[in-house]
């Protein structure tokens, strides 16, 4: 064992606040859409930070962000770790970034105890796990593992119509062909985030050691119908496209709720009508559904029940509908050995843990698919994130970062 | 009676076509909204038109253009029309366009017949009678019958944020407390405007005589539940502002379906969601709702139904719900002497025609405030308005444009 690797907390949080700032609206709100401004002022700030702390830097095409501890033998596989700093409208200042700047003060941490890993250690920045600008979730890491193919990744377009390549900037050089990286690069990948869900700080414990992480499916329904005046079109004479929306969206919420599976849920996050005037009836509605399971034939029979609820509600109003799937994964499973050596950190630590599934959608559902893999949560106020009043305490960021710090170290040995 | 008046067809159909092309959005869509560049050369090319007839022309301080083909006795109060030229997005080329094109022809028609009316005949192109900038239809006409305060117009703002000083034209003088007129300042209004139904169309008629116009009331809604993760946040765990609004909007429905009056119509024209992503639960929406009878009292008891269905969705729910009223007009009853002359003139130029209700909403509403008021329908195709493929034939137009000129004339003797 490494003498004891200490984690500055006093640093990190002052970065976790300094990133904060960077936000297209106002504290406590932080707001970093892919590629808008605030992102690139985001990498820019962190490239410069791993620069300070004597770290290799380098882009891939996708613009994920590789700073780089190395090792004694750099012909190894590296570990690895890492999150993302993008942050959907009015989000807060902890999920993603948690697992950036403690993934950042891990590699600090070795560095500044005079130790050399025998592997290297990787920091991954991965591009947009969230998926507010093109509508699918975890681009860097779903390229990095080849679930993404750069065909499919130049064919994405932002709702003003740009393409990726339209919008990565010059850092981020090359060939979008090589982006994907080979099975076995890396001899472990684990990421540190906040719970997202209220389990942890529920019960007052320190680590979530992530066991399965749920399967996400995504997709996108367009409902076309009949428009017209909002006064002049008698109730028996429409085809309103919002309403049929409307009761597709409580379709959702119902199979979420009946479903067998405890850990189904479905979320309407997005509904867009046009021509969106009061005194209008809707001709089109586009929503976007979220639906995940750990249990995927649960999930796919409650979505099942969702399209046959959709169509029924379009064929009795007239209205017309398209149903696309942006993605639909499989789950993920974390490998044992990562998360016993964790649990033993964790012990000699006096962490207190418990084994946990993620509901929440991760870059290491992706990294799974290229090398053993292991999430750590920290618990969260309330549970709550994707909000401006998202929040972890100093001591569980802390915590999780030393935990981090220790298992990376082990696993490059 | 006057020697016949002539109605130039190529004429008013040319200037329908070419304002049509005066649009934000590609033909056939018309998209004209109060006081962007497209309105504001939409009003200049109209004070061109009729600059070129020999017609005088000013501006009211809210934006409302007078037209005005001087009487032999301008001591005496004008005969009026006119409609608007405001257009909601994607809409088509019709909708208040005849009123204000047609009107523009009356006029030049009794000019250049060598006519002059003993009282002037004023044209009113009045300001944003579509709700799309401020949420507030008839802005102009609702100011010239002292409906709208000038206290309560200068609170108004744009969705950003922008005032209705802020944004009209340098060409609108003077202060909105000039806006107001007396009551009695006209001698009569005659409004011609297409139908927005389908009852003329269906029926081969040439024109509907208004003899009521339905009673309309708008609202907002602000829904605020508990935002959060898509994935992390369990069913029961859940406060989704979008769900109490789908319920809410399909409580709308209902209630003018379920209302004992056959003409109620209720429509929810807007919703927007925030923050409006697919992995984040809704944690606020905001609704629009137009709600409309000729029957008050059948109106105002579905929106007590409404309202109740609404509360105890929010309160199942756990979402909070703040219902503000836009506006809740009373019906207008149109003259019947006016009626009567327009009758006699349609039957002179052997128009077909009926009596009819407006279910849609007019400036003649705020009009029928100021003096005698009558509105005069023309068919369009299926009934469609507020849509791009809005189309009203050309015999239409000019029978309609024909019967205004006769009244107008025959009023101003």
């Amino acid at each position: 064992m490494p003498s004891p690797l200490n984690i500055r907390e006093d640093r990190l949080l002052a970065e976790l606040a300094h990133l904060a700032t960077i936000s297209a609206h106002p504290a406590p709100a932080v707001t970093r859409v892919l590629f808008s401004p605030e992102d690139l002022a985001a990498r820019a700030w962190l490239v410069s930070l791993a620069s300070h702390a004597g770290l290799a830097t380098r882009f891939d095409a996708v613009g994920n962000l590789f700073i780089t501890l190395e090792g004694s033998d750099p012909s190894l596989p590296p570990v690895a770790t890492g999150s993302h700093t993008d942050a959907i409208p009015n989000a807060g200042a902890y999920d993603g970034t948690v697992g950036v700047l403690g993934g950042l003060e891990a590699l600090r941490s070795i560095r500044e105890a005079g130790l050399t890993p025998r592997r290297s250690i990787e920091l991954i920045m991965f591009t947009a796990e969230e998926p507010t600008r093109f509508g699918l979730g975890c681009l860097g890491s779903r390229m990095l593992a080849g679930a993404l193919s750069p065909e499919k990744a130049r064919a994405l377009r932002d709702p003003d119509g740009r393409s990726l390549e339209d919008l990565r900037p010059a850092d981020c050089p090359g060939d979008l062909e090589e982006v994907r990286l080979a099975e076995g690069c890396y001899h472990a990948f684990v990421e540190l985030h906040i719970e997202q869900g209220p389990q942890l700080d529920t019960a007052g414990l320190d680590i979530g050691l992530v066991t399965h992480i749920a399967a996400p499916a995504a997709f996108r329904l367009y409902f076309t119908g009949t428009g017209g005046h909002a006064g002049a079109v008698l109730m028996k004479d429409r085809h309103d496209a919002f309403l049929a929306a409307a009761e597709t969206a409580l379709a959702v919420e119902r199979a979420a709720i009946e479903s067998p599976s405890p850990d189904t849920v479905g979320t309407t996050g997005v509904i867009r009508i046009s021509p969106s005037a009061i005194n209008s009836i809707p001709c089109e509605a586009m929503m976007e559904i979220d639906f995940r399971d750990t249990d995927l034939a649960a999930r796919d029979q409650a979505l099942a029940r969702i399209r046959e609820d959709a169509a029924a509600a379009c064929a009795r109003r007239g209205v017309s509908l398209d149903w696309s799937c942006i993605n639909s994964d499989p789950p993920a499973v974390c490998a044992k050995d990562l998360l016993d050596i964790a649990a033993r950190h964790a012990d000699s630590l006096g962490c207190s843990r418990i084994p946990m599934i993620s509901r929440a959608y991760h870059d290491s559902l992706f990294m799974a698919r290229l090398c053993p893999t292991a999430m750590l949560f920290i618990p969260c106020l309330n549970g709550w994130s994707h909000r401006p009043d998202e929040y972890s305490r100093p001591e569980a960021i802390t915590r999780g970062t030393a935990v981090l710090a220790r298992t990376l170290f082990d696993l490059s040995a």
